[in-house]
């Protein structure tokens, strides 16, 4: 996924989130604001926490989650190798129904413009 | 998703049931008999029924069966705000990671024809 | 599961909940505020709702999360066949894998003081 | 898990299914006769299609659906290292969050008396 | 799925192979050995733990490893109705919520060039 | 959980460990040596990939794992508050289906003799 391509991926999240907000009650406009909230830093830096969600994400198997998380790790300045053995804990907790999960993950991961080589 | 593209939806669908069938032995055929008689009327209408199978499909995120139990919600008349707080229980009950799926329900919601605006 | 059963789950409940409040911080804090907001009563009423938290638990397979909806379900007034054909959908949906579940789910309603012949 | 166990597992799973049958509706009645089905001989025999029921209850994580499958394959003359062949198959697919589950496994299997050195 | 598509999942599927080998620490490279493993011919042939495979990726609802799968039972010689016969039991195991991927695997099996009729 | 039943946990994990590895073929011996691997250290310290551990269990809601994994924290100096940013992480991701598991972790952390107040 190149630079152009995770453009494309955030421009279509932040039109499909403004649907869901032009529905949303209470209880989803409550939800998406406490899920803000629990990246915030505090006791766990942003770092830690995007790997924690990356790996939420990657053994319940949400490519769409998985690539958001993915390019906040990498503003957060996570590195290649950091990446790979966060995944890596994912593979063998989640299993090899992971594995395709791990390729388009790594392919994303690998097109993301400025991904550092750790 | 508009008329055309439900309407696309339910082509294919009808198409590879019927593939299915081809190779279906008896317990794929009770099954799908079974599955049909889940949503028959009885002390609970049809119309609770289907907002059963959208939200139990919705938190076992499958975007095709939430598709599905969209197009019946809306024939048995479903309301744009009660699918949004049908929506909004398996958003909590199921967590952030359903939030790709919210967005795809609630954008082929918007596009159906005929929605209403409760 | 008798009046005194129910009555222990729900003190054993209330108990753990106020040691994870101990421990909590602002987004556990907000997390429960959503997760009470979503049953609220709007376009579907509280037992439409119940009903949909019972469902969507039951098929992600959480024998607690049963439970408590049940109780709840049964203060809303939901009759055995009511129940009996919420979980038929979430058994058709979930799969053979949800029987255990059912089992424990019946015998905890069938205990419970109080519930209706429907 | 001696042979007075799984007595006694049997027994209280039979006890339970009479407890469902007196609520089940049509649906319920029909799904626990497709579940029958699915495990009878036709181009793949008894033993094969229960290590099947084995592997998929065994990935999906629920020892209850473990355990009668282990039963079952007992009766069928599985033997220990076919056991431990198929639940390697699940712990490979299904990743480190089985282990627990392959645990009391094979402490089941373990105590389950006849079974098979092979 | 014709030939030229199987051709073309197989090329894909070690392309991006390759690029988990490019970041792959000791743990992925290890798990990728353990994977291979667990389907060599033991106390159970090949064919049977291709079909262990097979089911517990479509219980897990797993497209593209149900697709490897069906690939690799192509191969070991798996028949029409004993690659259905599987299906079937995962069917009934993990629920309807499996319904679409029973529609995709059962395409992709009949376009396979050389799959028997049984 | 107390000093005690840590131990006791600690002990009857040991024990069935070694009925694993009695009935061990190479695939299991080789699955759990790679799980080991997953969490030495290298880019991440020990301590991050023992919270990456925990966050994967709760997500996929394994008691047995989440304690394991709170034990090796717990072992990792992990804080009061940084074990309850993770979990809260964990909760979003996961939603309300982890909130039995939640009080449950909680209550073994708790328990455990020495945890910090951070």
């Amino acid at each position: 996924m190149g630079e152009s391509s995770i453009g494309k991926f955030r421009k279509d999240r932040e039109a499909q989130n403004a649907l869901v907000m032009k529905y949303a009650g209470k209880t989803v406009k409550k939800f998406y604001n406490v899920d803000m909230n629990a990246y915030q830093p505090g006791a766990l830096d942003r770092k830690t926490k995007e790997m924690l969600g990356l790996v939420a994400s990657f053994v319940l198997r949400c490519d769409d989650c998985v690539l958001y998380h993915l390019d906040r790790c990498r503003e957060e300045g996570v590195t290649d190798r950091e990446v790979e053995e966060a995944l890596a804990v994912g593979l063998v907790v989640g299993g090899s129904i992971t594995i395709p999960h791990l390729r388009r993950a790594l392919r994303a991961w690998d097109g993301m413009k400025g991904s550092r080589t750790g």
